[in-house]
């Protein structure tokens, strides 16, 4: 099959019902390989995009920088001399909701403060555009449902920023659990933590804008390691709350650690901080074990079972990532991590609060399987 | 110095006035190496003493097996066999107190269950012997003050079976946090278990033998790193209990995670469990890491810090931990598992029990500095 054909079938997966008109414009086997891939547009130019997405799109085979959003306009500038960003496709909070008519976008890239996610994941969808929400995915299993439903309205695709689902190292701790690689698993540890001690008043910090603290951060990468290093969801969480530096973590958790209970018995725990280092999944099986250390960071991960090292050459995760999520909107290959995935981790996230402020008590969690934990 | 001043050396510092006398004579400067070396009795010859206690006090330099206690005469036989130990020096557990005119025996180690450690700690004490407590120390708090009390009462020196105090790995821990190598240890994490597929009539599965079951066990193993590796005892401690195969740990505990506060903030995470295979203490602290895994086996361990490996050559951890108590018998060397250390363990197990049967609510403990935490 040559590349034109292969664009070809490419156009044809991503003419399904759920695909806006307006974006098969990406699909066309033109031969312009600027145009075959998609476009994304960043909402948000704070760390994560500037370093992280902005040089991954640089990279992906499938998608490509189109688009910024961003309330500062001397970063509109730079970003527009840096990327060769056209005007006509930078955007900010205001006029966003024309993006719409801007047929060089096909995906919107949500990089936004945590309480800001469903409120531009919504516009987006209601723009016609793909989504990307990054993690958590909201701050409220609320708001992740009218992401959802408004994905669902608008027939656009919608997915979470957990580049680790399409990342070699969490793939293959994946495999070796759905191919019970080492026999049934019995125990998952996994840590996510690092210590801030930068601007007291960055938005992490601040309830308001992150929604929470180390757990909604960090948090999320530890339940996410419990889940897929399980293969399944967990059916209760107990959790308890620490504080050491009050003065600086005003209004935000500090420490949290949480212990999960899975079907058949398996046993998980978690500590996610923003006042200690630790990045960490560890899974013992009936037959043996695997541990990921670091699990969680922009890599090279390291990993290692009771068999041997695991090893795979690095790239960027992000990258793996966006083209993952431009393969299921042109492909219909998989989505690595629906919003559900993200809806469920934010109940999870609302069951641990909760705990906490019961004491610490087991709260029952009635999570239907699925989200394609452990896909390839 | 050359030996016979050396010799001469230790006969002082053993001549205290807690020594019982009938024991002077194993520091007698008569040149007689047999003689030189403190004599043990190990009282219940089940597989620690078979294969790690017996080999191993045939490498101590201060020790030496002297006698045994054991109720199975084909055992008896077969040990005075294979290590020469003359009938003079066997005893069964009804003619035990005789020992206190056995002047070959200065040392009576127990390793017998859990449950009967008071009843032959307290016996060896009364005969005038120093005693080694296997761990855990006793069942409960009571027994541990009991025991003490006795050995007091006594004039004979106590210590508990945590030979990791007197490994290299463990002692190059303390002493990265007694001399804050990394800075102040922020959050702790430990994890002693191992998956129990055995008779399931053993005695650790039957808690009027043992007092309990993974806890007991291997628990005091976390129990122990969080503490030397945080450098202080804790403040409180929640606890939770799971449980998967309930129809083979019909009497005693299978999995349990707590979570430990210490002064500072600092917090301690644990797991130990008789059905999940974990062996692993990890430090983080303000300018690094330290990690050793295994922590907690029969070696050799492996460890890690932030800057590189630590290494040390492998010995074994019972000759070195039966050489340091006879060391501090004999020299006045510090005693690194002294009797309060266990007994602080226990307050500690009683804690986390106390906490599971209250729902997982966190429990204050008040426990006086010192026990040797960090000493070297």
């Amino acid at each position: 099959m040559d590349r034109r054909n292969f664009t070809g079938k490419m156009a044809l997966g991503a003419s399904g019902a759920l695909m806006a008109p307006h974006l098969s414009w990406a699909c066309a086997p033109n031969g312009n390989t600027a145009q075959r891939k998609l476009g994304v547009a960043l909402v948000g130019l704070g760390s994560y995009s500037t370093y992280q997405l902005a040089p991954a799109l640089e990279q992906t085979q499938w998608c490509r920088l189109a688009g910024i959003v961003t309330g500062t306009p001397s970063k509109a500038a730079k970003w527009r001399e840096q990327y060769g960003i056209d005007p006509s496709h930078i955007y900010n909070y205001e006029n966003f909701d024309a993006i719409a008519q801007d047929d060089s976008i096909d995906i919107v890239y949500v990089v936004l403060p945590n309480s800001m996610h469903a409120e531009f994941a919504i516009r987006a969808a209601k723009a016609g555009k793909h989504v990307i929400c990054e993690k958590p995915m909201a701050v409220s299993v609320a708001e992740c449902d009218a992401i959802i439903a408004a994905c669902e309205t608008a027939g656009v695709k919608l997915s979470v920023g957990y580049r680790l689902q399409s990342e070699p190292y969490t793939r293959e701790i994946k495999r070796l659990v759905r191919e019970k690689t080492f026999g049934d698993v019995l125990f998952i540890s996994a840590d996510a933590a690092y210590v801030s001690r930068g601007n007291p008043d960055q938005w992490r910090l601040n309830r308001e804008l992150s929604g929470g603290g180390a757990l909604l951060n960090m948090g999320v990468y530890s339940i996410q390691s419990c889940i897929y290093s399980c293969g399944k969801n967990p059916i209760g969480v107990s959790a308890q709350e620490f504080s050491t530096r009050p003065e600086y973590f005003k209004d935000t958790d500090e420490t949290i650690t949480a212990q999960f209970t899975f079907p058949g018995g398996v046993v998980g725990q978690m500590m996610t901080s923003h006042n200690a280092n630790a990045n960490r999944l560890y899974g013992s099986c009936t037959s043996g074990w695997f541990e990921l250390q670091p699990a969680n960071n922009y890599g090279p991960l390291s990993g290692r079972t009771s068999e041997g090292p695991i090893e795979f050459p690095h790239e960027s995760q992000q990258k793996l990532q966006m083209d993952d999520f431009a393969r299921h909107i042109l492909e219909g290959t998989p989505n690595r991590a629906p919003g559900e995935m993200g809806r469920r981790d934010m109940v999870i996230v609302e069951a641990i609060y909760r705990s906490i402020r019961e004491g610490g008590r087991q709260i029952a969690l009635d999570l239907p399987e699925g989200y394609g934990i452990l896909q390839e």
